[in-house]
């Protein structure tokens, strides 16, 4: 297993461009004799491994891209590919998963139902390949998906749980104020896209600070503002791009059409004209609670209730989202930070890294979970 | 004429409450033999003196109501009505005007023309008197008009002129925000007209820095905010009140409009209401070029070019300006500041006074003026 | 006790000016043999009962107070004080903490501890009587300390718990932005308060919508804001209250500190000075995850687990938080919606009813859960 | 004189690259005669011509630096240079000075003073020309100064004269907003100077709307806000650029100082620091009353009272403005416009073009005033 994820670190592909990756993985998997869809989605592979005795059928997912950041360790599988890295543990989740796949391929004739194994590409741009995989017929018949990230800040042998939203959606937008350019000295004769853009950004607080439940979250980030390049010409338009994070559908519908009413009536209101661009990205991860009561109990045997906590949601975005909204499920957050503390970087960072026995621990806590899942149904 | 102005002073009546002195200003004119017409648009009083010699019809007004000022100086000629006060001089302008028509009376035989004395009321608010009178005829038939105002910081023998806008249009606003108030502690159930006002503030401030010709003239002031009356509980609604100053009729079309434009599109992209009550006061006193002439060439050979200088516009208002859309005409500034520079206080201060040689210097003018009309007319 | 409860209905008391309440109260506990204090913290009652065993000290809790709201309720019991009203249940908590000594007094005997009724005057106000209760020793020795509140909007036989921050810091601001007043027509003359405080109310939203972890809550509401009363008068000065809400102690420092750093710094780049008055009002009440367990186990026990829920936390607030201070315990939620849902109105409304049986619920919880915590302790 | 303005608009010279422009008046004023120094200021030519009778120095200047347009005119003598353009009429102010140097020297025995050609370069930047050219000497023993621009909309024969200020003091401003970057999804984590960026361009409005006399003008314009690249990224900071324009060294001064102010005052309050690099441009050109005087005197007999007329300030910079400040002096502007209302374009434009004729009227402008002057003080 260690073997095998040095040598995903080594040889990391970007997202949509992963060729090695998927061959690997499916070599390791039709060795296994499970049987095996490669090019699932585009680049994706599933493996299905049928048990035997009759039973529901459990999805386990794992993602295999890697990131565009140059690998700044020094370490004897430091990355080999220029500017390309796992920087966020993706070969730690594709080793881990195939060797729950080892496992359970070897006591196949006990087990009580299917488990599928999926192998994503693309989880770290949008669009990912859940969605892809799943028009391709990953999730087909699947009757509970469970999912696990490494963490480079939790420490080994934890496991961090949630039900509820625990991952946010994250959509974009990009609004371009359309006004009348001129000359700096003359702002009458304009219709000045600058001086609008500022009462805009200005006015886009009030949908967190005023419009949203304050029990509820969601981040409006105008994160680039760009016109003009002179001291004395007023350009004719101004862009702004930015970020939407939130948990609940409602409060997503909500702060879009806030945007879109806000830019277009500040922007008619001085004259200029407007138009919002508001692209949905990954909607938000909601763990199934029953999926992930049984995920916690599970994890609770396996590492002690010390060591199993319940975890605060996160702003950040996941498309393992995909997966639940096809059938109930959890996602879990399983400990990896490196013994020594200085060693310790957060995830995308060109020193990350993590100890390779998490690789075990969400195997463990995969197997478990997939056993507990099938007993309970055969009982 | 001291006598008279004296005892206008002691019993100051507020614009339109005026009895004793508009009867006073009556009994006066009536005395004097000329055709006298009382209760003019209301409370106004206008004389006409008929000259022994045909010509043209000249118009000079003064004006004489007070303020709610509680009089504040240490004088024999103290008003003694409380609250009640002469604070702006137009006891002076009174005065100063019946005594140009004792003189002119008095050369009645000589006078090519017709001269009509308008004592206005109630020029200190809107709606001032000029309209009315105006609408009840009193500039009927008048070739040109003139007026002064004393100044209680232009020093004695001094005349100030300008041609074109010289006191601006003067408009007032009141913009009511309809939200949808409740618990301080969920906004999110709220439409917040506090935090809409907040920012409909901020947007109004365009107008003026990027919305208006940096060559013009534009004030856009909003003179009051409430809304709320509690720590939690959020309101209803917004009142704003404010004033818009302008001198241009196409600069103040625009301010209208943008005022509404940018009320009505703030308000609702934020989900509220707007509703905006503008009111047109005083137009601006626009001085017409030839006559402007004729009243600074009298008053440079009356006080010496170095006495008569070109002032500047000012943002303030003044109801002659209905008068002058009548008629041609020029309103200037006469000098009448307290000889000992601590005497001296703005208009509308509780220790305001005058030199009354002023009203001397406005009779002078006024006579002069008249005659080089008349005998520009008759040549 | 459903007369106790009428009789305190129809004879209400305005907070800090409670007379009869509390001498009702006490003689009621005084009757069953408790050792009582009055005039505790001012116009608190604490009654004690000793059992007969040894064991731990376990405070409960209910308030007295009512509210400056005319009873629009048509029912016997309706209040006979014009403009005061128990519209908040306090009635409900009062009548029913006094049942719970009968019964609990009737069998002292076999108690195996203390327990201390606190009986508390000015619930709803800041400050309220909780700090001067404490202050005045009555959580002395306490071990636990437990509170319920009755809900027009739960079912009857529901409870519901919630460990950590449950209901919100609750604070007040007054900001007082000193300009320089002056005529609306000569803008520049004068420090203008409105224009400043326009743009301090927009840049407050930040604190939400920038400078907070959008996964914590806090609102910031400026719920009045009061300058001006003319149309061309700028005033001096403007006046802003407003009311802070959060849940974390370092929220509601980092809040109160933008607040005062934002407001010191609009006002002084215009030319302005600015006070803020902050007054942190209550706490947060933080419940105690041990004794929250307990309350929910307990409660699902004499309710059934589906009637038991565990609660949103809330923006309201409470000064039960006072007493958690000082002792672990939990505050819960004891739901008395009407049968009939027309007749459901929310707390503070001049409609406001509950059912009575809500009384023996709390009742019946507070009865179980001390004797779970002394059975525990006993053990 | 066609000719040689035809020479240079085929060959124009960029501001601070002029070498054979300066060449070519050089000895074109050697050829005449006159003492001729090269070189001023770095590319500036004087050329000094002492008149047969004693008297006072007058001096006469014209720019000659070209602009970065590309010349879209088909024209025999459009430009042969690639990217450089006369588009402002420097050309024919150079060419008309010329010729006045011609005239006059060929008339030198009766000229009662000496005559000062200064021929600029540099006028189109800053910093220009003229006060490296001052600096030089250029100026020193001048008694008077005047200066001509064509102007491409005023008919031919016409002439603008204003007293006080005419064109307007240019600054420029560049502000740096110093926040801390971070992920878009976690704003408490930085300090964002894109929200930051847009209250403060909302707060830099009410220098012009309430800080500002409105009766003075002023006009502070950002012209360019660029901060960030992406969609997820807060960068650490955010780049303003602006410019500054003004009559009165007062009300520069003031909103320099405002700038300074608002933007420190309202970085600190976000938490972020700020820098303001404010450039002071060229001053405002001033004309001295008595000269303007005579400039319009002296035009309305050459060209018609009707033909000479007040022109409004603008808005716009010129560095004659630094001549002013040496001696008393007056700038005009001399109509050129093309016959055909579809051939007339503004200034800085691919296709602009004035009639040639001008040049003759700004000659004879300049040799009646320079005539006038010198016969006034003579006598």
């Amino acid at each position: 297993m260690v073997d095998f994820r040095r040598d995903l670190h080594m040889y990391p592909e970007l997202s949509h461009h992963e060729v090695d990756t998927p061959k690997k993985v499916a070599d390791f998997l039709t060795d296994l004799g499970l049987d095996v869809r490669t090019e699932v989605g585009s680049r994706g592979v599933v493996g299905t491994l049928k048990g035997g005795k009759p039973g529901k059928t459990v999805a386990l997912r794992a993602d295999f891209d890697a990131l565009p950041i140059q690998d700044a360790k020094d370490v004897p599988y430091k990355s080999r590919i220029d500017g390309v890295m796992h920087a966020c543990g993706h070969d730690i989740h594709t080793s881990g998963l195939l060797h729950v796949a080892k496992v359970l391929s070897e006591n196949k004739a006990e087990l009580p139902g299917t488990i599928v194994f999926i192998h994503q590409f693309a989880e770290e741009v949008i669009p990912g390949g859940a969605k892809f995989m799943i028009e391709d017929g990953c999730m087909d018949g699947v009757d509970a998906v469970f999912g696990a990230h490494v963490s480079s800040n939790n420490p080994l042998g934890t496991v961090g749980y949630r039900e509820g939203p625990v991952m946010a959606n994250g959509d974009t937008f990009e609004i371009t104020i359309q006004g009348r350019g001129g000359h700096a000295a003359s702002p009458h004769l304009t219709v000045d896209p600058l001086a609008i853009g500022g009462q805009l950004m200005s006015s886009l607080q009030q949908i967190v600070s005023r419009q949203t439940d304050p029990l509820k979250s969601a981040v409006v980030t105008v994160a680039s503002f760009n016109s003009g390049d002179s001291f004395n010409v007023i350009p004719d338009s101004a862009t702004l791009k930015g970020t939407v994070r939130t948990f609940q559908p409602e409060v997503r519908d909500h702060v879009q059409a806030r945007i879109e009413s806000i830019t277009k009536s500040t922007c008619e209101g001085f004259g200029a004209t407007a138009t919002v661009d508001y692209v949905r990205g990954y909607p938000a991860v909601v763990n199934d609670p029953a999926e992930t009561a049984r995920y916690r109990r599970v994890a609770e045997t396996l590492f002690g209730a010390d060591h199993v906590y319940e975890m605060a949601p996160m702003m950040g975005m996941e498309d393992f989202a995909y997966y639940l909204k096809e059938a109930p499920g959890s996602f879990a957050w399983v400990g990896g930070a490196m013994p020594d503390e200085s060693d310790i970087y957060p995830h995308h960072h060109p020193n990350f890294d993590v100890q390779e026995a998490a690789m075990l621990d969400i195997g463990k806590l995969f197997i478990a979970t997939v056993l507990d899942y099938m007993s309970e149904d055969a009982s």
